[in-house]
């Protein structure tokens, strides 16, 4: 049975606040991107390995994140990410943000995978057969937006 | 008549590119922000004006991007907002980025007036009236996302 | 005595990276910031606690850093954090930057002790006490820079 | 006589402020290096163009910045950029920024013209011919730093 959801700890830093004195909402696309990095090292993948004359990545097809509550300096996120939909070349995401156990923040957010060469081009390939096996859907229902 | 749109021309600098050697998505919201602002200032109006005794601002209640091509290092971009709906406390923005012309990402933005007090406290409070009576819902048929 | 370093762990991040695949080098400063400020809340202080009807933090007076190797996406790097000089209202870091043992950058950052107000005036204050009983200055010997 | 000197304008975004109120330190090393490219693009030279199975850009050997002043939301800043130093291989930049004319910062940024290969090598090469031809050293004295 494959892996299919991941929880990442991430403190809110002074670079990422803006002069409203929370943080910047498009940090928290970083911060999710970061626990999608994270899941996929814990299993043994690294988004962008070199390849055999190309690298492999996930590029976004779209994100999106409704915000419910603030957060500030100093604060610990607790992000949970699992994987709504796999496809053949593709993953959907969906997260919870939390702020000790509070819901701050969710959403969305769909990659695509695709080979990267050296003169630049990009094109969709399948998921590498090395992470397909490793993860699955998750069995969360899906998160409803406004 | 009240102003219902904005474009906003913005190049994809250097920091703003990844390893894949696009413009990282979490840009893309840093862009549509800054032109949002621009549309703000082109009306006189600033975001974060110290008000009496407090500041007036503009969190994000969603945000969301498509993303339909990949950008890089130099690529001029246009970013065309409108106000999708204006509510007595809230603005719902939506928006193109073309590149050439060429769309290449388009995405909404949700916004709620606030109030932020010296001791940290936000709350939702009525657009400024200086701003209300400058502005109106655009006509444009709504993005469809998938 | 009072504590004069620290030494902090931190993930190179895909966002992090540039398309010339390294670490942007603007982001070394984000890293060392979290250093300092994570040394600070080790001490049992925040930057920009609200005080008494201010707010205490440290703008930066100057900072510079020197590049040694290029690091790359997931590298761990270990930023160690001295106090160079502590000045009555100042503080000089002095900081260093490995990846598994290996130098990679070095570096100073001065800051300056203020607060801030809430109509945004800003000015340098003493260092709050209970913060200047808990720090001294390290005895290491200052970096050099070419 | 080739060029020596850029002046770039660039306004501070919302997303460059921090909870202090002001620009966060590390973005004035990002609008440097925006003039830098903006100087580069002005003599038809960009930073990173495909060469010849190579790419080649200029990694950042030093960076540093003294800040006089601090800036906010929605500024104007000049930078003026010059050439202090043309090497072989590479160049040093020193750079004042100034809003409406008051100085609030200055600084300097040692950049080694590299190649970078497909396999993610990166390797010191001679600035390309097209450029040397069109660049020199400027005249301007050097800045002094504390």
């Amino acid at each position: 049975m494959g892996a299919s959801e991941y929880r990442h700890k991430r403190r809110v830093e002074f670079a990422d606040t803006d002069m409203a004195g929370i943080a910047h909402f498009a940090c928290f696309f970083r911060y999710v991107e970061e626990a999608e990095h994270a899941f996929l090292r814990s299993l043994g993948f690294s988004v962008h390995l070199p390849g055999d004359g190309f690298a492999v990545g996930f590029p976004r097809v779209s994100a999106r994140c409704q915000y419910e509550q603030p957060v500030r300096f100093e604060d610990e996120l607790e992000i949970h990410l699992w994987i709504r939909k796999k496809g053949a070349r593709s993953l959907v995401y969906q997260f919870n943000v939390a702020k000790t156990g509070k819901p701050v923040a969710k959403g969305e957010m769909a990659v695509i995978c695709c080979r990267t060469y050296p003169d630049g081009r990009i094109e969709a390939a399948p998921l590498p057969a090395s992470l397909d096996e490793k993860i699955e859907q998750a069995s969360y229902p899906a998160l409803e937006f406004q």
